[in-house]
């Protein structure tokens, strides 16, 4: 009540808006966000038996490195400059349309198939304190992967690794099997986001479980906003990898398509873990209600039970506080002069307190519900 | 309770209500609404080299003007005279059904390929203090469009800015493209109106997490009936966008085809966001109700504690304010009468507050919950 | 509580149950509802150039009317005679299963292709106090359209009227166009019955949102029953239509498809009024329960602050009304005889009022929620 | 509370959970249960123009009477002679997994061609206290119809009549017109159980809208278990008719193809009444739900009422029953002394409780709601 | 609230998470738990005349047992060395990416055709004392059976049983058959599982419908978590089944696919048990919310009596406790000294009590509802 707290909806939201071009603007020209980081193009070159990486490579040395290696993966971190950007299209002979995807940011993850090259632009996720998205445009044809992203930092680290210590068949395949690893990579760096959201879920279940707590329900809530947000990249994930596996075929040999096969089931798989965390986060806001509903009944019931039995007590306790001037008639209170007045009073007042609680035994209000 | 509000679903009736046929009578004869603005026509005739606009047009000179220019585009605000219509559709060759549907206002948004020419109706969304929608109906052929609108002011004009200005590839590309660009400037526009709705949705979210507001459920289900409304037009401007892709391909050349492609994905990105706020929305009535459970606990403890406490303590009291005649006999209340009687009453007040303190610490009412 | 009223889904099966034949009866076989009324028929002949109207034609005068007018539209109000119904059968060659279904009432709309002569079944929505369906059977061949109502009173008086003037194409146009004409009369006779059900719609949401009212949950439910009988019409005539373009092509010309096409167009537009009008009245509920649920802590909030604040305050009166002998000894309630003992009281009572308002007001129940 | 009553998930489940062989149990082999009834065998023989029924037939002349009649019905009674049945699968050439299907019971309704036989295997319902199931399986092809039952009595009863009474074209036409009326006879039965679950249903929708009744959501959930049980029956025999429509063209001759549609239609009317209950019942539990919380609100409404007034009088009255010695101070307690101390007191009583109730009203608290 | 539980979600989440390679590792390889158990290669060949068992059989043998016997099923308990697994692979020519399944768990069940030999992973679920998960794979080709289970203890005895006994077809058949039966083998283990869970759903259907209990709707979210688990493995299991009989015909032989065809069956069965449960254990949460809200009313109900009865008696009674000086003014309490004031008073009382309670009648409050 007392400071707003960023709702989770506004955090997406704030995130979200962020570099669309404004209402009936002419397509395909590049509008650059000003905020956007400068690019940093960096460069791995190999081939079965080498391999060799350029940390920050110059834009004029591309051409060549295309041309004396057999696969050439040039990554570019940051979308601040688009006259770079335009240039590498150019290199790479890319299509207009795709290249202002690149820095048109938030794009559904989907793969275009331009004839020379296929285009896939995708999200990675990271998960500091809450789920932020990265876009990842990877454009790949005949010997070389080109992949743009906002900012350094991915999750293509293993991927590296595995090429610089010619792990399994990256070094001998193509630029097919790398752009296949690649989108591998962003999908399996959503499991243990997604693992952490389980736990999330269970941290909410267990405390949901054990009673109804004021804050929970915002968390919740959020917790489903993050779910909800990760569905939107995951779902079309999915899509995606089905349809580079159904229009895609030109530009992946047979061998990679298995894996392709693979990649799709785990994003079957994330989706499938997606669905129950979300079914099970809806569950809670019921069983929420239900369990504060079970508490009122169980605070209403002790009220109950002590207001119906204080209330007749303390009105014959009042009855006879009454001042009528005994002394005026012999109708005034008698029961004050009785010998055993006091005690017959008491008496009354056990006897009713002994009354109502045999009636609420009946009732099975005493029995812990 | 005082004054009536006029009900959201009250508004958008109101709105749709007019100028539907009535039951019965017979199709394609144009039936005008009396209170329709008289037409206001304006063209904006161009080729590669050259534009020129003519405020407002006389029917005579279109004509003229289509015959002259590579491309015309023919615009008319309001639709109050149906002898205009009707001469611009002779003058142009549409379809008496195709007419009938520019003045039957609240069609749902869709292409209808007519050989000669295509026809789009679609509706434009405008944002005042309620969400309102002004249909647009476009026709467009060889080297013409053709828009009809209920009243000036539209959100055309960086597309004429883009004509004027010679942006892009407008003024290179023939009605088609201008076609393509128009509509996709309505989807277009709806973007910043869906962001404006999530604005209200972040809103609601905040008021609704810091606990049960009595209006809240009001303006939650106002935010739920517009992006209802909203649904009811963005869902069909898919189907139209996927239509003029599959059944208008004579009408398109393969290049501007790209374009309505992506003009397509636009129309999936918006249905996604609405699809994320309705399903936030329709949470929200949850979490209300969820929050007040919990409020209404709090309140109860509250009562309970109080209530618990005191009863036993003013039965006490009551108890010793009671009159018994202590000389009548020595067993009417001989406690009034002993040294320590006040302080022993007082002592077993102090007791029996203790023992329920206790009772509730236990029972973990104290805790924050 | 006191009267039983007919409860809803009552009425609606009231009137659904009558003239089901009995399980495991023979199929084909005429069998009529005593209570039917007897048939009346009338007769309506025309071509481009002449119209003649026979208001109660005689049975033995139809084939004759056949051979000289090129279009006939033979109308029969009631059911009553089995007879009649399977003459006229006979006279235009109609299937034995077809005249079944025309006296076994509640079928479900739909389109049988019985190459001679289409059959279409259905609904017509009568909207007196509350909503009642007549069953239309309607047979078209080659020159002739053939109704059968169950009561006289229906909604093609427009298109008589049309028939009368000449209006459109009717008069023009074959058999086919008057079946699309008299098919889509009840149609749009649904549209009026629909905004009457979203004026329904837009009151109890004022009254809902106004705040929880009793009577109010019976009212939305008898809505939503009577939205729910709709869509039980309104959904098989869309597949009805639809089932006539698609597989009656042969019945009708491709002109008059066109028409059909618009039809079908009407029948998806009620199926979305209708849809939406569902989701608000589901909504509705839940709105209902949540200001049920803000409503009754804001009287539990009255009743706890005044309860607080009057438990102790009462408990201090008490306290002081309690008789100990002060003359017995020094302890006992010395207050009592203090100089300023009352006012001490009093300003207890005051100080212990403030500190539980301060309270309160900290934790906002004063505010307005 | 008091005695455990079968719930009604529990009764469908005793039911349910019978004969199933254990698992791994090698298939295709025969396991009756010991607890079925002996196999009573009847036959029906007919042709045109003669009928003759043989009440138990000895399975010796069941051969014989396939080569005299045309047409043959065998109907066994009760499953628990594995011999019996296994001669008769040799008699007709029966497949063996099909046999094993009619003696393990509480197969999904459907049916499979076994190329010379067509095999139906269905549910028909009781509706004794409470719904039950009996399966019946229906073997046909040429000439001969054989039925099993779990136990005698069944729904065939009028099917016979009209074999006996030559009634319809059923005498004329073949076995394939036969098992048609039978299963037509099976789902025309349901129709009455289904009214019988609607009358049901809007008992309980009266209970409700009367008001929050105790028992009345134990009700609700019985029968929505009930129509639950039914849809597990009617939905499967929906696709069973659509697949004798689709696959079993070779066993209907077109004619008798034209009834099965008929029936393909009453199940999907069954369904739709289905769905609609379902709908109401599911809507009865949220109408409870509200009305018992407009019913606190009520209760809670007159509680504070009355608590709000009668705690600041009873203040005030407490107030001058205490005890302040009046001797002791001029300041204790003057206005014990007034001349108009009492009606002083009663004046501020009035005013008190005049001000409350008008603070009241203008909250709309008498108001009914 | 004490000590926290393991929540349901915790508990699944604990199993499910091991085993998964680390993002962006290279497909193909295998990677062991350190922590699965040694494994223990078990064989059983058999043609139709004999059959022979190898209890913990030696690798080596197995190439040499493939070669002697018509059909080899060798079984692997225990996936803890990696090498063990690799040379069976090259003795029996298995997929890499098959292989790598193996000893990755928690796959989705399904079926891939390598062509030479067909792959089934799925899930055997225990059920000890919560749902426990074990995945087998399942290599079948010409002559031979290899399973991979992750530990010992199965639910394959009634096939070896039917083996040894030679019950069925089943050692005249070839590999695809035993294949069959213990792919069906699993299926069938669901069947008691799903039955166990009905009980519960029973007992807590019971429970709920008898009032609301505090703990019952942690136990209703736990089955129903349950039942989510094994939906998520029955769901694939049927397209699992569903993809052998629509991919997988070269592998078996036509008598066997009708097998098969029936193992889709109860698939099918089981999901629509599993869905019923589902259904009425999302029912069990609503009637808990709708029977607490009952029995609020009910306890409010008795609250609001007593009180409403109570605190006007306790008025009168504290009235006629002032002590307003009766000598000081005639005005003061004159009731006090009236000869019949004290009857006067218990008659006010009593009138107040007796229109109190004919109030509460009349509002139907002592009515059982």
């Amino acid at each position: 009540m007392s400071k707003r707290t960023k709702s989770p909806t506004a955090q997406a939201r704030a995130h979200g808006r962020k570099r669309r071009p404004p209402p009936g603007s002419a397509p395909g020209t590049l509008q650059g966000d000003p905020a956007a980081l400068k690019p940093a193009i960096s460069a791995i070159c190999f081939g079965p038996d080498a391999i060799r990486e350029f940390g920050p490579a110059a834009l004029d040395t591309v051409a060549e490195l295309r041309a004396q290696w057999p696969v050439v993966w040039i990554n570019v971190d940051g979308l601040g400059d688009l006259d770079i950007i335009r240039r590498l299209g150019e290199l790479f002979g890319l299509h207009a349309l795709a290249l202002e995807d690149v820095v048109h940011l938030h794009q559904r993850p989907r793969f275009e198939d331009y004839g020379e090259h296929g285009f896939v632009v995708t999200q990675m996720t990271h998960a500091t304190d809450r789920l932020d998205y990265e876009q990842i445009s990877l454009f790949f044809g005949p010997g070389f992967v080109l992949t743009f992203q906002e900012r350094p930092g991915d999750c293509f680290e293993p991927v590296r690794e595995r090429l610089r210590q010619a792990r399994g068949r990256i070094r001998q395949s193509g630029a097919d099997y790398l752009a296949y690893a690649l989108i591998d990579a962003t999908i399996d760096a959503d499991f243990p986001i997604l693992e952490n959201l389980g736990e999330q879920v269970t941290m909410l279940e267990d405390e949901v479980l054990a009673g109804p707590v004021a804050g929970v329900v915002g968390r919740i809530h959020q917790l489903k906003m993050n779910l909800l947000g990760l569905r939107r990249v995951i779902w079309p994930q999915r899509d995606m990898v089905n349809s580079l596996l159904r229009d895609g075929d030109t530009h992946f040999d047979p061998q990679t398509r298995v894996y392709l096969r693979d990649c799709y089931d785990h994003t079957v798989e994330l989706l499938e873990m997606l669905e129950t965390y979300r079914e099970v986060a809806s569950d809670l806001i019921d069983i929420h209600l239900s369990s504060a509903s079970v508490r009122t009944n169980e605070i209403m019931r002790v009220l109950t039970i002590i207001a119906t039995l204080f209330m007749p007590l303390g009105f014959i306790a009042s009855l006879y506080g009454m001042n009528f001037d005994r002394s005026a008639s012999f109708w005034n209170m008698p029961e004050l002069g009785w010998r055993f007045g006091y005690p017959f009073a008491l008496a009354l007042m056990g006897a009713v307190a002994f009354g109502l609680t045999a009636y609420f035994w009946r009732k099975g209000w005493f029995s812990r519900t």
